[in-house]
């Protein structure tokens, strides 16, 4: 694992744009992006773990189904309103948990919650972010739940639930498989760590100048599904556990007291060779009870692709790289912009497969 | 979708050769077109929707069937000769509906229908024509169809429909997979609009220098089976409903009123994501009456794959850029020869798998 | 279909070079042959039909077949001899008919029918040969077969069977699948037409400066079983049919007489899309009496996929333009030592996969 | 095979490094030692055999495992130790046997059996050292093997087998696949011959600057299921039978005296297009007796594929390659630093999975 090996470093200095984008599809946001944002820290956004196998089997799997469309349908413009854990959202979308906006742009999380917000998507804050969870929230304009990384001092977990819960954050995303962050290559060959420039304000006394594996030391390291009880007591709040990727995990931790499933292998970021999101999706689904909403992120890039996740189950699909690098790109605008041209592809993909609602959505529309 | 930005363009110059083509394969038609083409009118006709997966994958699952041919049946040349909804054709190919063959070359849609006549291939006359479907009908010396694309208005539609047929059309082709005009990437990037000197004769003020997004708002957007009676009900001919991918659609429409059913994805250029067109087919086959001819266009471009495909059940088959690109490069005698190869390559597949006439193209013959 | 379009060409050259080849494996007598052969000429060998899918698949579809070896079977060497149709050969391999090896070298069938035979393999003489079948039988020091193209002129078919069987030929090859030759685009491009210098004795009158498909209008172009039993009543000995590809179709040439049936596709030079020779195997082996030989050819390179062929049912395995390419570069001795180090490459496979004999190699050697 | 052409070469020069490696991967130490170790040896120690097919696969068929993680498992730091035939290891990690250490480095086995001890892995001393086997057990501080290439001259077995005894070799590891050397494409081009310098003290009257083919000539050609009784034997220690790829054929190992089986392709050294080894492994590991240990070499890279195999069956993995890349780059403590790269990757692996112990990796933890 990468540690930091020094922390004297130049100013960090990042995206600064602010504006809606021209947005072909959202695999071209990559390449815009390196240029925008500094080698280790574009490093660190694009980077997955290992052999990147997980990484690129993710978004490659989605060529595994066909959408099977039905024409004649007699309806007009389809309607792509959900409601999730009691939120209303005009889109199946959201962003995400990921670390350190502030790597792609200087708003950091008050950009890319306010731009995924303007789209009617979901925002996740997340622990460890460049910016207070209450300024998180405040930018944005909608729904928004919370993702703990939780850490060995119980204090802190409990500071941090309480803190968003007052802040209006309607669930607790509870991120499992990032016990021990994974070797990520990039980050080694770059030793890249976090610039001194962004702090954690959400972690009390957070290291500096530090790498992942530094950062993960404070994370407890022996979680166990008593941690779900935990959080769901203390917030009062719907806990999603997030990053399962297997069945029988999935329905011990609904036993448990989870009230919903992301299911994620973290961007393909953490264990490499396990399966892609949307490959382990329907047998998940399939395990839990039809009323715990089943989320899906790691892959996603096209409409279409929400359009399948959506067929096999998910109830919402989450965009995470796509949203950081259109954040360097155009802040706050820029994000929106994303967010709307996958809307608009998805709103297509919907129309032309036959699909009036999401209710419409079923098994049937997929190979 | 792209949207028209500017109307000013210089005036729009295409193929105007005459002649037969010295054609190896239909393949290499594509490079030498695009020497002959403006950039972002080929952009436009080589071009699919999003990743262009289902425009790769119509031409490779070909590569999923083998054909198994039987050696010594003891013939000499095989006939190729074909009747479909009572017209007599030489071959079993025809021009599927494609827009605007001025883009292509002078004679625009003229000199493919008389090339694609005089090879013994059937023509579809198009809505989208940049010549009056009166004027193809007469170039055209065999059998043709007419595609129409429904409009908002009934008026127009039923004109449509009455000319055809006074022109000698002997059966209507109802595209249903185009209510919404997919993201076609290339023209996006090209900011293609059609030019302004070729306009729209059959609808009634088309916009001029528009892009296909502008030209799909006069198309009816909430589409349904009851179209197809009224196709039927007004025409007194047989109606084809074209575009389809499952077994269950395809059942719902001949149950509705149509004759015939043509597989198609608008060659890989609307919802990405779906089947090849030579894989949809054979469910669909067995879905409907025997008596209910099945089309396939999208996809083929050997001869082999005309043998597949009738070895699956299709009745005829569909080329539709290479029909543009020979256009380009010769004229109707262009098209003439590039249909007379696909014919050779046929008969000799024919010849060689131990088919003495279609009708012995049975499903033993393909894997 | 390449018709010659010119009769006017300088003397042809090609190898005179004679003496054993340093050879690491048979892949790269491809490209030492391409410098020594005249391009239209070795596009000719090298070249199959169509988009070359067969040709391409013939050698590929070996990798689907795992060998599964035994260990300490508690032999020496193993033994490569073989009895087909009365014959002893050293090793299970022989050489399959190819037209005109006179484009290869300047002793033509001459010197590949002497290479063959030092090494222990099985000769086929063609009758598109540029030497007198009497002159091949002679140089050759082994058993030999003859390939016959049947003709239309029944006259020509008795003289050559006769000649053939005068001449110590001791079975028959039939070959049903070029009744048509097909479209070898190579050829089409180069103009290939087979040089004047070379002429094809067996057969009378046969046009000089000839494409193939000049050549192909003298064969009979309505073959059925009828032309086995008469080949087998005409000559008294075994009739092998080759280019059969089906269960039903070797069952029935079979049922009308024939004593052995070749597997094959031509190379992947006649109709493209036909599935691999080592794919076609297993189905006829079991469609088939045990005691009807089944041999192949089409794709093998390498002494493990000879090993393949048998534990699928093969009797003996054919290489075809390695013999060609190994007579262009070293003459009859470039020819012996192709095959020798064929042989050496089989042992060393029987030797490890744990097979004294080749009786020992049976079907639960592979996957 | 190649086979010596000429003794004559200047004095042989490779790694002489000494020094733990800053490793990122496995992978990547084959370019590293690439520019270390003198052409012919590398040619000789990375390459395959034939096509190379079984090399590549053995790597690449661990793509077709995904693994299945368990999260919320409730331990803390997952612990890698493990007991095989008596002994206990700190990780299941061996080198497997390899000849001449020599080429890599000047210490040869004594640094890589020192490294190897140094990070808990297992040692197993083999045949065709450069150093007598009583220094490498010397040099290495932990569990060892000895791996014996059976000889014609029984004496010489018997001698080997008892000092391997009384260095301290705690089991016979006997090679059964190597009875002929296979061709090696990469050594007959470079006409390697192992150096005059590289002297293999175990072999007596071994020949100086010879090919494998030449030393392959002194081990017994005709191995048999008796062998492994004799050895057993002889030695009365437990017998480990390397190079097995099928079920039954290990199933009558096991009934003739082997304590353990190997599952191996020689690295993909061998008979070329055998299945993968851990293609292999589940079915052999189902074939024998759940006493018996089953070990995998050939292919594993990554912490991961340590994993997959443990969890299809294996007890230990062996590492081959790496072992000689990391050794020329650095000696012992170069090995060492692999091993402890490998075993941080496994680690890492087992708690992201949810193994708390090597117990705990069991089927369904992959795919």
């Amino acid at each position: 694992m990468a540690r930091a090996q020094s922390s004297s470093q130049t100013s960090y200095e990042t995206g600064t744009a602010e504006g809606p984008l021209d947005i072909i599809n959202l695999y071209d946001l990559e390449a815009k992006a390196r240029e925008v944002i500094p080698k280790g820290a574009f490093g660190y956004i694009r980077g997955g773990s290992g052999d990147e196998w997980t990484l690129k089997e993710n978004t490659r799997a989605f060529d595994d189904r066909q959408i099977l469309p039905r024409y004649l349908a007699g309806f007009d413009a389809p309607n792509t309103e959900i409601e999730i854990l009691g939120s209303k959202l005009d889109v199946p979308l959201f962003v995400p948990p990921m670390a350190a906006h502030g790597l792609a742009h200087v708003t950091a999380e008050r950009g890319s919650a306010k731009g995924a917000g303007d789209a009617g998507a979901l925002f996740c804050a997340q622990t460890l972010a460049n910016v207070p969870l209450e300024d998180i929230a405040k930018a944005n304009p909608g729904p928004k739940w919370f993702q703990l990384y939780f850490m060995e001092d119980q204090g802190v977990n409990r500071e941090l639930i309480q803190r968003a819960k007052a802040a209006g954050c309607t669930a607790i995303v509870f991120t499992v498989d990032l016990e021990w962050p994974d070797n990520r290559e990039a980050d080694e060959r770059n030793n890249f760590v976090f610039p001194e420039s962004l702090t954690f304000p959400s972690i009390p006394n957070a290291p500096v100048g530090a790498s992942l594996a530094d950062l993960g030391d404070i994370f407890k390291k022996d979680l166990s599904f008593a941690d779900i009880e935990f959080i769901a007591r203390e917030s009062g709040l719907p806990v999603v556990v997030k990053g399962l990727l297997t069945p029988d995990n999935a329905r011990e931790c609904v036993a448990r007291g989870a009230a919903a499933i992301q299911v994620s292998n973290h961007g393909g970021r953490q264990l490499d060779t396990v399966p892609a999101a949307i490959t382990a999706l329907p047998g998940i689904v399939e395990a839990v009870d039809p009323d715990v909403p089943v989320l899906l992120d790691s892959g996603p890039r096209r409409g279409v692709h929400v359009f399948q996740a959506l067929a096999l189950g998910a109830r919402a699909v989450g965009v995470g790289r796509p949203t950081l690098y259109s954040l360097a790109l155009g802040g706050a605008p820029g994000v929106q912009s994303m967010f709307e041209t996958l809307k608009e592809e998805f709103q297509l993909a919907m129309k032309l497969a036959g699909c009036a609602s999401i209710q419409d959505i079923t098994r049937r529309y997929v190979t």
